[in-house]
């Protein structure tokens, strides 16, 4: 085609140069540079078999949740089978004692960060759910009579098979000296190159380490991964050796660990909060050595341990949980623009929200009662407001919130309210499908009793607050909606402020919230907002008058 | 520049066909046509002295109110001086009986609408105060002893210089025959070529017209106008002549026509609710003809009558305020997508507050006690709800609103709202100002007494109405912020639709009302939503996070 230049202003402000057509149209083209930055949009040059096309995308939006039939509290949970929360650069590591991510997120020592950890557990359980099952090899259980696989750095290092009463299985019993070098010890030849999560069941009776020696594709070629029984969290000689303590594992304890994972954390540690970012590849898991004196049975390889993981979250939940207020406390201050900084300390509608949907799913999967307890407790903070310590919050003196940060005043925030909604659902779904509670008013029969909950009262509480969430969310869902993109929160009509518009992450956590509440419900409402902000994807605004 | 076609897909959904610069940057550039649709925006080439430019606009906003001092109720009307109500394809015609517009908006048989004749008045008022002086030719004042300029069609017509001692001046007395044919009579040569509004005081004693013969650009060449002593609202035969009636007149009335209105909307009356664009020019007011018998004086051309129009105006806000609710009823019924139809009778708040502007300056210039009192009645629909006939509403138990429309649930129109403001401030500001109420709170000497208005509690009310209001609009101007566009109304939140964007018209007009309430108010929130919402005009989006 042929074109000229010309001069294009821009709102009688600036200047750009486009492009004219010489045939009779005299159509006017613009530069897509331009196009990006003034109005915000994505393009790329994609190059097929044959020819080349340019994808131009009103929004940089991630996939949608689309579930083939409705949500439920035993089943995946939104996209988080997608999800690859210790990848995440603020992840410092996951953690050798507790077998939870730890957070820089507000500081680089590393923290425990209840939503992180819950989104940790669902991802797991999601992917539980979704992926086929894994392939693993077992390198030792104990059973056979021989350990040829097992050779020695001294004759003082001992391997034995012996029958341990307390787990009704054959295990492995080890001892080398205290003085021999990290490392060294009793050494299991594994020789996989396929399967990169190592598990195993421990017990130490005197201090010790586990080392996994790795081959990579670096060119260091050799790392060794040091599990040491003692409270460090993670650490990195910057030659060949990681170390991540385990505590002192006194007791059996089925460890999970992702070793490409614990390799990435340790070569990546900085002392900034987020991680460097490292490309390598295992080639080969060698060979495992022990060290110290302990037990260990059931050595495995495989491709996930994806149960393990998230019964790891789902401890930490139970454990981590506030006795007296029920809450997961965040022990950082919270700085939102606009508001005073909240203590540390505060409560998040959004972390009972995402506990109460990792518990839910544990009383499902591991039917321990302490679950229930700590489900019962995890509704309280929805009873008492933000000046109280609670998440509770009321709009113009008519609708009832549940705050994702107890700002004060409020903040209104719409996905960590839906997070909560769906906490809620969860855990009103496992007292309806496990315990007989039901819309027919009738008292079930309950089976299980349960000392300190009082189910039926506790089943009321949550059917209500469920129920008051969601009258506030179909009312309140046309105050987020900008016409041509979703607000984050309600900050510009409490503090006077510009809207503070939803980023394309957050706008499509928004539909995938909709479409699951959508599938449990049956509310129109939730159908057509999820309908008209679909269409913001893809530039579809709202009509002026 | 050397470029290549190449294709574009939008969103996966559609493809553009677009051009790829052959140079190393390899920059795509999209058409214009697909740009201007997609996103809404406007362009055009722009031919100067030289060279083509291509004009780019975010909006086809017209000019914002801008004023070089705050904003006064004895001043211009926001950019009103740039309205031209009369030229609307939506008015009818200027009645010849009240001298202010008919509107067709609703039925075509033409029917005066409150909030239009307050728009016209204004609207005149800001001309006269932005104009130059007309100029003007008097034709006849009776003053001097010849009328040299009057000749007749017959004998029986006689035209006499007389004393008038209603009006302490010389008069002209005309008589003719009841048989002479319209056009006919005692006529007035006038020639004029430059200025087209025709004024004259006049009383009739018996039926008769006044003609006005015009000479034009038209193929017609010739028009006549006859104002006719009946009730007719319009009328044309299609040929040269148009009628309007002017009522009996039998008391001195003084009158002003705009001659080229008049004209433009006789020849363009069509059963339709828009009139038919007609483009004419006057070229010359050739003779004014009178029949019947009555007294005529001041016959003037000029190149305006402002004060007139807007005396008039004023005379039928003071006639048409319903006496019981003090308000000004629209006769019609209004239907608003998603509400029930209001049903005819309703009561408006923006025409409260345009009236209110309308009659707070018709008291500053006329000084005429009865707007005082018209003023007062005007107040009282803010004070009842919607369901009891008022304007008022309040938002979520929390902020009262003036509705522009009394719809069932509440609409909260914004720039209607803003208007009520206004009129608010106007009536405050005169009672402050001509009476000397203030915020020292010390009774003022009320030198003029007006039987039935409490001067004092009537100060009291309008001051907390305009500060309720004040409120309001403070808090709830965030709920009309799109983040790229302002909302109309929250008709998206009472009835969970999608937002009514306002096109860029409202928008102007929301921005021109912020900045005459800040320049009253200095209020801070005011200008900020002023500054934010200007951009909004060239592209500056609120920002996402
Ligand atoms: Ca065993
Ligand atoms: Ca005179």
């Amino acid at each position: 085609p042929s074109v000229s230049a010309i001069e294009c202003l821009i709102n009688d402000e600036e200047t750009v140069q486009c492009l004219k057509s010489s045939d009779s149209n005299a159509q006017i083209y613009m530069p897509f540079d331009f196009i990006q930055n003034y109005f915000d949009v994505y393009g790329k040059m994609k190059h097929y078999d044959g020819y080349d096309r340019f994808e131009f995308q009103q929004s940089n939006a991630k996939v949608v949740y689309d579930p083939k039939s409705p949500y439920t509290y035993t089943g995946v949970f939104m996209t988080f089978d997608s999800y690859n929360v210790e990848a995440r650069e603020r992840v410092k590591c996951i953690s050798g004692i507790t077998g939870v991510p730890l957070s820089t997120q507000w500081h680089i020592e590393g923290y425990y960060y209840g939503i992180q950890i819950a989104q940790f557990g669902m991802s797991h359980y999601s992917k539980h759910m979704t992926q086929k099952p894994p392939t693993k090899q077992v390198y030792e259980n104990a059973e056979g009579s021989v350990q040829s696989r097992w050779s020695s750095s001294n004759k003082y290092c001992l391997v034995e098979n012996e029958e341990d009463k307390e787990r009704n299985s054959r295990v492995i019993k080890f001892s080398t000296p205290d003085s021999i070098p990290l490392g060294s010890g009793a050494s299991l030849v594994l020789g996989n190159t396929m399967e990169f999560i190592l598990s195993f069941d421990l017990k130490m009776v005197a201090n010790g380490s586990l080392s996994v020696v790795l081959e990579t594709n670096d060119k260091m070629k050799q790392y060794t991964i040091h599990y040491i029984t003692n409270s460090l969290v993670i650490d990195y000689d910057l030659k060949s050796n990681i170390y991540y303590g385990i505590g002192p594992s006194r007791t059996w304890r089925h460890m999970a660990r992702d070793l490409l994972t614990d390799l990435k954390k340790g070569i990546g540690l900085t002392t900034k909060k987020q991680a460097k970012k490292v490309r390598i590849a295992i080639q080969k898991v060698s060979r495992l050595i022990v060290r110290g004196r302990g037990y260990i049975d059931n050595v495995t390889l495989s491709t996930s341990e994806h149960l393990t993981q998230f019964f790891d979250a789902s401890q930490w939940m139970y454990l981590n949980q506030d006795k007296k207020t029920g809450g997961w406390k965040n022990d950082v201050e919270r700085r939102l623009e606009g508001y005073p900084p909240i203590p540390a300390g505060w409560i998040s509608a959004m972390g009972q929200g995402q506990g109460m949907s990792v518990l839910s799913r544990a009383y499902h999967v591991f039917h321990d009662p302490k679950y229930i307890v700590a489900l019962s407790h995890a509704l309280q903070p929805f009873t008492k407001s933000s000046e109280q310590g609670g998440v509770r919050a009321t709009f113009l003196k008519t609708y009832t919130w549940y705050e994702e940060y107890p700002t004060k005043p409020s903040s209104f925030v719409l996905n960590g309210f839906m997070y909560s909604l769906i906490g809620l659902y969860d855990f009103k779904s496992l007292l309806e499908h496990e315990f007989g509670f039901g819309s027919n008013e009738q008292p079930p029969k309950v089976s299980l009793q349960i000392s300190s909950v009082d189910l039926p009262a506790t089943y009321k509480l949550v059917k209500q607050l469920y129920h008051d969430g969601m009258t506030s969310l179909k009312a309140m869902l046309p105050l987020y909606d900008g016409g041509s993109r979703t607000f984050y929160d309600l900050r510009h009509f409490i503090l006077g402020m510009p809207p503070n518009v939803a980023r394309w992450d957050y706008h499509t956590t928004h539909l995938s919230q909709l479409v699951l509440l959508y599938s449990v419900s049956n509310e129109p409402v939730l159908k057509k907002y999820f309908d008209n902000w679909s269409g913001y994807l893809r530039g579809k605004v709202a009509k002026h008058n």
